[in-house]
């Protein structure tokens, strides 16, 4: 089976969510510089969701550009991945709702663990698909970054109930982990 | 005509139904944990349509692999069958809104079941297009799976009126018949 | 320039407005049949929108399909057609808001009518790129059914302050007049 | 790396944030003319961001046509393209919502500004990509039409606090020096 067909469908889901996110945020109250400043929380998760989705689309990119071949688990570990991606305007349309409540934030941690299971699940699909010896199963290898944001989602979820700042702050933290772009890919395809 | 341009819109059609389910749901009411109690219902429905359309892309994509001509017959058969797709975001909604009343619950199966009926039809549309000796001619043959999701609809519907919860279960039942990757296309492709 | 970035951008704010069209529908008031009784008029609304879109993706389908070099002339009557597509699911909405008052029923008019002079606009910006002796100059013609359709709605917008239905009569039987798809384009690319 | 899913993903991105603009105008209040008649600014409001964003696509779409190589750098600064234009359906809606204030109408400046800005940098990402000599190097040149644009963004921002109608006649002025298209790119491939 052909990879391109699922790159331009994982593409129109990851465009749509990271659209759709700001169709629900609700905009100032009035037209005042102080209704402006009111939303500059859920304008910051905003922020925070754009660029966590937009990760998700460049790696996936990135996975996609060395597969050649998939198979259905494939197509399924990705429809997974793209569940949790969906969820994210809905999480932030709670956050937004429930004035950055415990309980939404830590269901924010949830849906972006939840989706860094389904990119993993994704990468070893394609990985048992294409070979261990496949360019993607060389680059991904232990896969580090990956387990060490699982930890910190794992962290972050229970903390929101104790200390919401320190939980925002450990979601910030994954995604300068993963600013760094997973190179490993284009240097192996390379050679 | 070439299947691309098909693929492509199908791809868009798909994509934004699967996510704009999500867009209107109700978030719980306040940042409890009762409050997200309450809306496991919705969200779980959320996961069986998110599964259905799931589902169809899969399936779409099994049978446009083997196809390489269409024409306007097999254009309009599937664009019946994303008219159908395009209202279960409709329909979710409604049963958020009505507390899955029954004729919401039996609305469901309708649409279900209409989709289904487009998806038989796309295929027919495909094997009198690619000759009765075609790939997707050979692999789809007597289509029993399709058969046996109209009736097992035909069923639900009207038993959404008197054990709804039946019907629902009815429903995953479709789901867990389609599960099983469609390989029949991928054998006789490889052949 | 490559025509096939068009017809993705095309395919995809078509694909977008066909399926939000539903979105803002509001839902039956309660779950009994009655009130999926009172939404039946626009759900029809609904599906004749949707048949409308569909004829303009198929038609367009056709037309870029005979096509292999575009300009800047055709990218900007191209995006004057997609603009009012993409006011179909606004007038949808207001028809639905305004109980199909006659204001709303002669805007649906128009802006039908202003996508028809959009996708003519499209056809001539692409046969003046191409030259007169081009595929879709011959196959276009005279462009009578175009010429039809605009009469038709330059008919029925000032009717439907008069004879409200008489109206919407003609605006399904100039789908009608479209359901028969174009072939001559087809017949012309197998010469 | 590839341009083409560069390309798809933007597209998507894009017709989206189109199409999405109109989903949350509200309609008309009833269905008379004079309803429709406040509606106007709106909705000329929604054709200015319309062919604002057409624009962008359309200028895109020549960039990425003399485009080859992408890095990781073209990337991300193309999604800040698009976090940016995602914005515009947010900002419309607030000018929708308090009835044009002074804030909305600067923060719609800021929105479009910033976006000028990740074109910029996806221009400056691209050349650096290429190389100095590349197509786009030499077509972009000192991209005086940009700095133009920008530094209207800078004096229509505090002026839409004093003389507003002016700084909405400023918006318009750039969207007419772009209409002009960037025929430069068009040339240098040609050569």
């Amino acid at each position: 089976m052909k990879a391109g067909r699922l790159e331009a469908f994982t593409d129109g889901v990851v465009a749509i969510a990271i659209t759709i996110m700001v169709l629900e945020l609700k905009v100032p109250e009035d037209g005042s510089l102080a209704a402006l400043a009111e939303r500059v929380p859920i304008l910051l998760a905003y922020v925070l969701s754009f660029i966590n989705v937009g990760l998700y689309w460049n790696n996936h990119h990135h996975l996609l550009q060395a597969t050649t071949r998939i198979d259905g688990r494939v197509l399924w570990a990705n429809l997974f991945l793209l569940f949790w991606l969906s969820l994210v305007p809905f999480v932030i349309r709670w956050l937004d709702a429930s004035d950055f409540s415990p309980v939404a934030t830590a269901s924010y941690g949830v849906v972006l663990g939840m989706a860094a299971i389904g990119y993993s699940l994704t990468e070893r699909a394609i990985i048992a698909c294409g070979g261990r010896e496949s360019v993607v199963a060389r680059a991904v290898g232990s896969d580090r970054k990956g387990k060490i944001s699982l930890g910190l989602y794992a962290l972050a979820i229970p903390l929101a109930f104790v200390l919401q700042w320190l939980s925002i702050a450990l979601y910030i933290l994954v995604i300068l982990l993963w600013l760094v772009p997973d190179r490993r890919i284009e240097r192996i395809v390379e050679e």
